[in-house]
């Protein structure tokens, strides 16, 4: 038996000689201890004049594969090692090279066809109505791109369209309808999401005014403030959002701006210490904000109460600015130059005191502070929980321009052709392996992470206050995980382009440019994911107490899952497609690195606090371990919520669906192997089987990938890109 | 034996109870075949009255691993997994963590400090005079940035200082100094990559003028063509390289564009057929260009002799367009619109014969083809080998972008604060292990990159006819290497500054939005890297000659490295530093990983063209695989660049050097941890270890990163950002 892989390669090769094979024959008869019958079938197996048939080659391999374990435990023993040396390759080469070997070969998954319109109804959700006058009314030619803007006139145009969206009623259209508002948030969240297929300055100048301005007075103020909301939804009261500062952006918590009560006056005094206190790139600050939620150090006497929100205005109605306030423009920048971004600094600026928003804190006429949340560090994180709805808004909308983005290149590379096989028309780009390895995992992630933004989403509303701590958290996970994942998907969607994708009227690069600091703003990525990870620690703490090293495995073994591979050890070898593509063979992968990774992180830190570290230092010194884990769990989340979407889709659509959610996912295990690998829940040979299939199911849904795009239901206008248009361009893109 | 790891657990915790040590002893009493010796001992390790010391568990740890085989082989048999089960743990699991487990709390090597001017005078290498007069000449205050200029204005800029840099005789440097030059090839590339810290369109522009448009007279042309030369490196004949056309950019084989001679007249004809064949991308032609270098098909009678390339005037000296040549402006661009990039049409435009570039084909007054070179074939590879230098230096003035990127990015990092332990001062950036994670290997990539393409340089100047080949392929493939790697650093660089890196004023976005088509221009990316993985394919075959199977395993075998695994399958886990850093260890990781991924993807090609498959779709099938395995080459090659550099500096800069390069390479080997483990030459805890090496080497780097980046040599009027001026804003940046 040892014998099988020598003489598998010698024949497999069809051409070895009558030598080589006498040789291999003398030295299999120079080794001991081998008995009659099994010389005789070895002769029979290296005679010359009978070669071994492909079928019998075949056979051959599958019984070593079969024998797999038998193999890697035997080693070189029993002679075989000296023969296999005399025949110049080493026996571990040669097992290896056998049992490692997948076969790449298998045909590919037959290309399915996608329903558009049903696709698009069932992205669209029930906001369909929302979305659809959005897209309307970004489809008028007032909203035509211009690319030939300099900065101010690229302002300038921004907030004309602003106004129009305002006068189409969008912006009113969240708030509550006894403060003017249409009461229906989930279709103001939807005509959001979707203008930011459109134009990224317009977008975040519209999450600006409506969202943090008029949402911050909605959610942290009282029915005092709501009087201002009506012009604020309307666009009249051109507003500010200003949290970050110079020197504090991420730690909002030490921010310096100063709110002090003047108990004589009944006003707050707002001041800005120095310049590194000063509010820094506040969106419609340069130009048009007339109001500010101003965030500062709330002080009552010599009492501070850390950090509150306060209106405080800035222009008067004509835009000049009022006493005591400076405003700096911030220049240009890499992109998002239609938002005006400015610091502002205030010099003792004077309000009422009615102007706090005073929802979570409040200062009465005599100077005491009350508030209905006794504890300083929970009113803290209430107060910050107001951005949850402005994280899920920057994730949906930037998941937006990686569709406007992927649907451009995807309708490019289905025309442009280069290359092909001699005297053959060229080949389109879609046709390569390459291309559709760098296109169409990155297309499933954003299906992905549309289904788990929207499962997200109906969580937000339905549930704020039950489950609001969970929230918080896949809300930061999320935000961090989609803004990266647009980044790099249009990188490559870039890239795929060429030159067409440098142009700006193509489009890809203006979004590529705009959306770069979503990675970085509404809560740094690097930040957010850190507090998944504490998240998840506290969970872990809580359901498990102990970080014990046998209570960890004792908990990694209570999880249910955790019996595929105790009870089946073979899983982590299995290679077939079903298997691969069974969901919850991939559950298990995702939920056995979570639930690990958590186990060892808290041991991490658990041992270094026992040694008596520091816990701020114990956590920096496990952040890329940390970093890791919140990642793990995210992409678990954003799995589970793409499968649960697809079991409430229409059955016509689930097949394209699971194709998708599987090259998803299993892409995701394909970046992650080498975690896989080491934990020992993955073998190279099942490794390898998941790029393949990676590959192939880039393949399949590749000729779908016109429908999938054509899904998003972006206007050809609002697309924007000649390269991606129909018609009377293509003729300039053949071969 | 096999008892221990169990017991190394109950003990570990440090607080097993009484209980809990009587069932494990019960459970272990139960087990048949176990003999009284061993019985006393496990009653022993087990007594509730004698707790294993801290000392006795180590020692337990250690006797563990020792006989980690025998662990991993056993299972859990012996009774020892049901008593496993007993205590809720599967035995695996035990063995798994037990094993798995790579300390990471080894002291961080000690902090080196760079001496910065003799770094400084390493990377500038012998041409530092021409470094030296570029930087002074760019730190004039007319080379000061300016942000806030619209399209026209830039591009004047941008030729007004193209037009000082020729004035000081940058453009002439390089050629021979019979044609006026100042016969210093290599100072001309040192300047040129110099200037690439600075302005990237007047790095393109200077590319275009001087590179490209003079470069190919030079080496395409012969004596009747240089006349022009003088001319074109003072900047007073404005030229253009027209290769690319709108439907042929890869492809140039199949360009369109025709220059037919008119035997009569004794003229070509230049044409562009249609719209698909217009030259596109074309910079210097929106505006500047009054020549161009055109690429077009050679047509005597009815006979065409491929791809040629001809001068064709396109304006005249007072700018206007000559008659039958049209131009289109590009337009705005994602970057780089300083550069004045525009399409060019050709209807029937006559230019005279002896305009064709004659040095590798000629046509006659008959109207008689000749070329020295007879293959037609070898005609075309010849002529686009004067891509070479361009190729080559994209990649070094890329690099120099990413240069000043991560000039500013690490100071930043060192000034800014954010967060820090309760009651102390705020942490500087730069101190945090994510930051160093995401900066400092980047970094050591760039210093690999450095040396690299410096040698390559050499090697470029001096042995251009010998080993032309083989510095196309590496040229190709150093392209595509280093400017992914210049995308992948200006992104973490933008990210790392967070919204002051969104700021054009800090650059950093300005230079990652110019940079972002280099990994499409002068070849795109994933097409370079096929041409090396094609040239890897060809030496194989010709230093192999079969592809057969037991072959290659001999072949893989034969590779002298290969008996550090053959001879020592411990390797394969070595988990300690020295092996990890061991030059030579890592070199056969690189070298085995390339020639097993070049003997796997001939196989596999072998087999696709046995069955019959076109060789086009043979290729296009192993895609994957193929720019996979360019990757695994050029990564070697970096390497081997970088440590062959590190033996020639001067001794005091080689500690530092070294760990750069450690970092460069294990961050390598990391991001590819998978593909090692499944080929079984790295086992889960070195892959873990040789993470953890990441993280101390970007710990250990991170204090000597200012000295690194300063030894770039960048003044500060070129590096330009505020955030990275010492000085008067660095109080602004204080926590």
């Amino acid at each position: 038996v040892p014998f099988l892989p020598l003489i598998y390669v010698a024949w497999a090769d069809g051409e070895l000689s009558t030598e080589e094979l006498g040789a291999f024959r003398a030295a299999i008869h120079r080794q001991p201890g081998i008995d009659a019958a099994s010389l005789a079938a070895l002769d029979r197996w290296l005679d010359p004049e009978l070669p071994l048939t492909a079928a019998e080659l075949e056979d051959l391999l599958g019984r070593i594969h079969h024998h797999r374990d038998s193999y890697l435990r035997t080693g070189s023993g029993n002679g075989v090692g000296e023969v296999a040396s005399a025949l110049g390759m080493p026996y571990e080469d040669v097992v290896r090279e056998l049992l490692g070997a997948v076969s790449d070969d298998a045909p590919s998954a037959a290309a399915l066809r996608v329903d558009t319109s049903a696709m698009q109804q069932l992205l669209d959700g029930p906001e369909r109505e929302a979305r659809a006058r959005m897209r309307t009314v970004l489809s008028q030619p007032s909203f035509r791109y211009r690319h030939d803007l300099g900065t101010e006139a690229r302002r300038r145009q921004v907030s004309e369209w602003l106004q129009l969206l305002a006068r189409e009623g969008f912006g009113a259209r969240g708030l509550p309808v006894e403060l003017g508002g249409g009461g229906d948030l989930p279709g103001f969240l939807a005509a959001f999401e979707t203008l930011g297929t459109h134009d990224q300055s317009l977008t975040v100048k519209f999450g600006v005014q409506f969202g943090l301005f008029a949402g911050s007075i909605y959610m942290l103020g009282t029915e005092r403030h709501h009087r201002w909301l009506r012009e604020a939804a309307s666009g009249d009261l051109p507003g500010c959002f200003a949290m970050s500062e110079l020197e504090h952006g991420s730690n909002v918590r030490d921010l310096r701006t100063e709110a002090r009560l003047d108990a004589a006056t009944g006003e707050f005094v707002v001041h800005t210490p120095d310049v590194g206190a000063r509010k820094e790139w506040i969106g419609n600050a340069a130009v048009d904000g007339r109001m500010a939620t101003v965030f500062a150090q709330l002080y009552t006497g010599d009492t501070c109460h850390g950090v509150h929100a306060l209106l405080v205005p800035l222009r008067d109605a004509s835009g000049r600015l009022l006493p005591g306030v400076s405003v700096t423009d911030a220049g240009e920048k890499m992109g998002l130059n239609g938002v005006d971004n400015g610091s502002i600094a205030f010099d003792h600026v004077r309000v009422p005191r009615e102007y706090l928003l005073n929802r979570h804190g409040d200062v009465a006429a005599d100077g005491t502070y009350s508030s209905p949340i006794a504890s300083p560090d929970a009113r803290f994180f209430t107060m910050l929980g107001t951005l949850v709805g402005g994280r899920i808004s920057v994730a949906r909308f930037a998941l937006s321009a990686a569709k406007s983005g992927q649907a451009i290149a995807v309708r490019y590379a289905a025309r442009r052709r280069q290359f092909g096989p001699a005297g053959s028309a060229e080949r389109r780009l879609i046709d390569y392996q390459s291309h559709q390895r760098r296109l169409m995992p990155a297309l499933a992630t954003t299906y992905a992470c549309d289904f788990a933004l929207k499962a997200l989403t109906r969580r937000y509303l339905g549930f704020r206050n039950e489950a609001q701590r969970e929230i918080e958290v896949q809300a930061a996970g999320l935000k961090a995980y989609v803004t990266w994942h647009v980044t790099d998907a249009l990188q490559e969607c870039r890239e795929c382009c060429g030159g067409q994708g440098f142009l700006s009227a193509n489009r890809i690069g203006v979004l590529k440019s705009d959306t770069d600091v979503y990675t970085t703003f509404e809560g740094d990525n690097t930040v957010l994911m850190q507090l998944v990870a504490k998240g998840l620690l506290t969970e872990y703490r809580q359901q498990f107490g102990s970080m014990r090293l046998g209570g960890m495995i004792r908990f990694l073994a209570s999880q249910a899952s955790r019996r595929i591979v105790a009870s089946n050890p073979v899983a982590a070898r299995k290679t077939d497609v079903a298997h691969l593509r069974d969901v919850e063979a991939q559950e298990f992968l995702l939920r056995y690195r979570e639930v690990r990774m958590t186990a060892s992180v808290a041991r991490r830190l658990k041992r270094l606090l026992d040694k008596g570290e520091d816990p701020f230092d114990a956590f920096t010194r496990c952040q890329d371990h940390l970093l890791a884990l919140a990642r793990a769990h995210i992409e678990r989340v954003v799995a589970s919520a793409f499968r649960a979407g697809i079991a409430d889709a229409p059955v016509t659509l689930r097949p394209i669906l699971t194709d998708l959610a599987d090259l998803h996912v299993l892409n995701g295990l394909d970046r992650d192997a080498a975690w896989f690998l080491s934990a020992g829940v993955m073998e190279g040979n099942k490794a390898k089987a998941i790029r393949n299939l990676v590959l192939q199911l880039s393949a399949s849904i590749a000729p779908a990938a016109e429908g999938l795009v054509d899904a998003f239901g972006i206007p050809d206008a609002v697309l924007g890109a000649p390269i991606a248009a129909a018609g009377e361009h293509s003729h300039v893109l053949r071969g």
